[in-house]
């Protein structure tokens, strides 16, 4: 859908087994699919499965089409060579179009996600968690800045061109995504934190959009597998309300 | 043996698939592991060959025995109840007695893998890797302080009593492992970055040990598996260069 900003997340919590949490993807995959433009599994909710669990991420990539994304949430940090081996894991054995990365370790352990044509990585900025506040809302630098900042605004020297860079900001923090879309005016944002989080959906949208009207991905999770009106119309509704932020510009 | 202080890293790159990774891990046990109080896989190195390599994981634990630390080395950061999930995953199903964890977004990140008792957690500070520089080694918070230093502090007070807390610090930057040692007296501390890395053992040693001349475990993977004299004689002669440091206090 590339009208649709809205992205399914996959985090198959509470599953029996692997199996079960593959039957749950793929509900919510026929439910959700026409309302969303990417798919994003949280490799965490996976892994606890096992490497049954990590089987049926192999096999996610071939229930989504090719005009939807699926981004990996992996969080990966770790430096150069080590970071390579995990860009190859989610960008080669998992099919990966994007991926979530974690930026502490600095440079070397970013390059090895944008260094793909035609794929991309999202780096965390400022995070929809309470724990955001402990470094990431911290002074960092000399300048005034805070880390995620920082984190910004260094990861713009990373762009290599190779592959997309774009940016993590919590939608519970709409002043955060301002700031983010301030800095970087034409990059992808995931904004992740609505629904279960909090994440008021307007005001986020709002402070995310580019000067295109675009430019943003909204993932929801539990506001979509738990909502009391079913799956299908719960991705409906989340889609026709960021259309109508859209709209309203 | 409760006498060595070397771990044996598990970085089975260029293995042709996970069989063969699979391979090396147990030619690398059978030869180091009487010189080693532990065993490091990295998970990337596993991941990158997909479930089957995960499942080379799963099989570690067994291969192990009780009186050898199981350190996994995941570098996992993400928020709260995802955090809990890779807890799951690396103590439940993989039988870690110990994991690596990235603070970057702050305590409830890392709580879940604070609160197993009889467990651990080494939380990032200084790595060992260039892009170390970018954010660890930023001035943080208005005290003079730099990211590292403010994690280690910060870090104490997550210290819920559950499970041990432990810090990695590169051997690469002996100042930086003296820095963490004055701060945290008794915490062990995991030094990768000998070997391959370049950094100084014996200087690294000598800055991490405690009052007992203990509480460093120095992790060497490439520098064991890819040694000249082979694996078992290097992992024999690290040994005793780590003993040499302790005797000379």
């Amino acid at each position: 859908m590339s009208d649709s900003l809205l992205c399914l997340g996959l985090d198959p919590d509470g599953a029996v087994d692997a199996a079960g949490a593959e039957r749950v993807c793929h509900v919510l995959l026929d439910a959700a699919l026409e309302h969303v433009c990417a798919v994003k599994p949280n490799l965490a909710f996976f892994e606890q499965y096992g490497s049954s669990g990590y089987a049926v991420l192999e096999r996610l990539r071939a229930a989504i089409p090719p005009d939807r994304l699926l981004i990996l949430d992996a969080k990966r940090g770790d430096m150069g060579n080590t970071a390579a081996a995990y860009a190859r894991a989610l960008f080669d054995v998992l099919g990966a179009d994007a991926v979530t990365v974690n930026p502490l370790l600095g440079g070397d352990s970013v390059a090895p996600f944008l260094a793909r044509p035609g794929r991309g990585a999202f780096i965390l900025t400022r995070t929809s968690n309470p724990g955001a506040e402990d470094f990431l809302d911290q002074p960092a630098g000399r300048d005034g800045q805070v880390l995620y900042q920082r984190i910004v605004d260094q990861a713009q020297e990373w762009d290599s061109g190779g592959g997309a860079i774009g940016f993590v900001v919590g939608a519970t923090v709409p002043t955060a995504i301002a700031e983010v879309r301030r800095r970087v005016p034409s990059a992808p944002l995931l904004l992740p934190g609505v629904g279960a989080q909090g994440g008021p959906l307007e005001a986020a949208v709002a402070a995310g959009l580019d000067s295109t009207r675009a430019g943003v991905v909204v993932p929801v999770s539990r506001g979509i597998a738990g909502a009391a009106q079913g799956p299908a119309a719960a991705a409906r509704e989340l889609r026709e309300r960021i259309a109508a932020v859209r709209a309203a510009g």
